[in-house]
């Protein structure tokens, strides 16, 4: 077991109609002036940001609105939220939205108090100086960044897709009302369970032996995840399943689930260069392809540990063979990622052969040379699992 | 599922050596004189006090002392603790020890801003205003009381021992070094994997239904306090078996493993009168002996659900009677606890019959009448299962 020093400091609140006290909760906490911050028109139609709005009115607590959060978040936007938050005197950010408003909303709260350009700290993991605090609504279970300490901003100029990570921007409040989740699209649903199925495999796969605590706690939450997806797949508005669902996204990513292990996060650095080529690939249908052909090219490393997996998780009967056990999991990953209606090959996605090499070269510059746990992976071994992928 | 609120804000430092961190951490948080907390000589005799202190000076920050905590420990220390920190000027507390030293602590927290009687607040409820900020070193593994909000001081002079929680008192810091806990003795460690066991125990066992996502938590860290409590037993230096346990401890009782459950809490409440009968009553041992009398009275309201706890945690096959199978989990469960050492009967604890009418008063007390939720308790409820206890 590595050492390790790790805290969670969010408040969630949890249930149906929390958002309505989004205001009084950020009254309490003395804000004056809020930065409203969203993505795109669902949140507006559905009355959500109206509901939002009228707590805040009615706690006294002025706001700017800055909405137009895409997938995949760009700098562009965090700039001008900065920009917005040094203008206007916002003392906090009030983020309506899923992974990708939220993130952005870290993105902000990094640059409100630095003097130089936001980008920095994701082109040079600048140490984080004072921030904003950031309160989140949560209307996609997925990424886990309504409690994580990443955030990860694409930047089309540079046609680069960096991470951050600092304990100084984990949300303080996190509103998760289950019900707001009710009409999320089949795809995104099945793409956010896919994505918090793959938090916890980067957490699970490394070299680190003998911590049974946290691999049992990480396996409970893929146990959850595999048996409420296809839940709320069937039963869209059933509350408990897409509150069990909700919940788990948040733990598969709040770091729990990885603490006295390194952790890999190969496999999510390959994903983040399908996303920077084409920003409309949905983060967990690229993680959906990319993670049994991971999974396909380093399982001799640790057969033993695949089939642990395999049968914790898919009840797989042993084979004899650690080998065998090792294929039957990582098939019966791609099935249940297939059987949530998640992509299975590069194809799929519109990613072709000729666009490895397009990758590498970003790929080289996030990761820096060599990357991942479980197995080092040069550049040429990420050219081979993209294109065990294709 | 329940909606709920829920924090967690503890900073965990841990593995090898981190006590001596604990005079920067606190340097970094303003400390300028910490109550140093602990119990009696073990902490003293080990050398953990002086190189905790030699953290303490080696960072610039100042410290009274107050050792003498006993196990249950008793408000009358809490109140000396209250009267040095207003008297000193302390803006922190360094407790050092297990749950009986941070429950102290935690009193201390609470009183000294607190113009009348510090058991007011245990008394009445009363509460939580300003308090001190908390950081400890955890010695002993078992009452979770590194990150709960929870802390119970007994006081002798009313023969009562009463519980209190808030989010006001969960530590802001919680130094944890397994090495710390290779000298415990073998009852003592036994006893902490018991009360672990119980606080999850606590936490399934309640009528919510539909909370797999927690359940699968709970049931996880129960599997890892079965195969961790023998192997810390069998081999006491074992680094990795003793930082899973003492991890386990912690998460057991932070809360995690009854979000959105009404969650039960009857067998604490029943154990806390034997050890206000005989403070010399271990806590664990006592609800070794008390939760297998709990079960067995109450499984009839759901025994579905202890037959279910059965299969996941004690690998016990169905019988094809829901009933047979609750026994059996009940039967395993009692094993369980004998097989570490604990005692299985009132009368190991030198607990007779005609102590029973003794402890229902101050239980009447502190339930103010019925209590528990898998099953409502009266006081009649209650003299029945101390008596199936015997």
């Amino acid at each position: 077991m590595d050492n390790f020093e790790f805290v969670s400091p969010t408040r969630f609140i949890f249930g149906r109609g929390v958002e309505n006290q989004a205001g009084v909760k950020l009254a309490e906490r003395g804000a004056k002036k809020a930065l409203l911050h969203y993505g795109g028109k669902s949140a507006i139609r559905s009355g959500l940001i109206d509901r939002v709005k009228a707590s805040l009115d009615a706690a006294g607590v002025g706001y700017v609105e800055l909405g137009g959060v895409r997938p995949n978040p760009e700098i562009g936007l965090v700039r001008e939220g900065v920009a917005l938050c040094k203008q206007q005197g916002v003392d906090w950010i009030l983020a309506v939205g899923g992974g990708s408003v939220i993130d952005s909303a870290k993105g902000i709260a990094l640059g409100a108090f630095y003097d130089g350009d936001v980008w920095d700290f994701f082109a040079e993991g600048k140490p984080a100086g004072e921030v904003l605090p950031i309160a989140c609504v949560l209307t996609i279970p997925a990424a886990g960044s309504e409690a994580s300490m990443n955030t990860v901003v694409s930047n089309d100029e540079l046609q680069r897709k960096a991470g951050y990570g600092s304990d100084a921007i984990r949300p303080e409040l996190a509103f998760m009302n289950p019900e707001i989740t009710f009409t999320l699209p089949a795809y995104q649903t099945a793409a956010g369970a896919t994505d918090m199925f793959a938090h916890l495999l980067e957490r699970f796969f490394d070299e680190t032996p003998a911590v049974p605590v946290t691999d049992n706690l990480n396996l409970s939450l893929m146990r959850t995840v595999r048996a409420e997806a296809p839940r709320v797949l069937a039963e869209p508005e059933n509350y408990d399943a897409r509150a069990n669902i909700m919940w788990a996204g948040m733990l598969c990513h709040q770091g729990y689930a990885g603490c006295g292990r390194h952790e890999d996060w190969a496999t999510h650095g390959l994903e983040h260069e399908l996303s920077a080529l084409n920003p409309a690939i949905t983060h967990g249908a690229g993680l959906a392809v990319m993670f049994p052909a991971w999974m396909t090219y380093v399982h001799k490393e640790n057969p033993e540990r695949f089939a642990f997996y395999g049968r914790e998780v898919f009840g797989l009967a042993p084979t004899g063979d650690a080998d065998d056990d090792a294929l039957n999991a990582i098939d019966a990953t791609r099935s249940f990622f297939a059987s949530l209606g998640m992509p299975t090959t590069l194809a799929e996605l519109d990613v072709r052969e000729d666009d490895i090499e397009k990758m590498i070269p970003t790929l080289q510059e996030n990761q820096g040379g060599e990357f991942g746990s479980f197995k080092r992976l040069t550049m040429d071994d990420a050219r081979a699992i993209y294109r065990l992928a294709l």
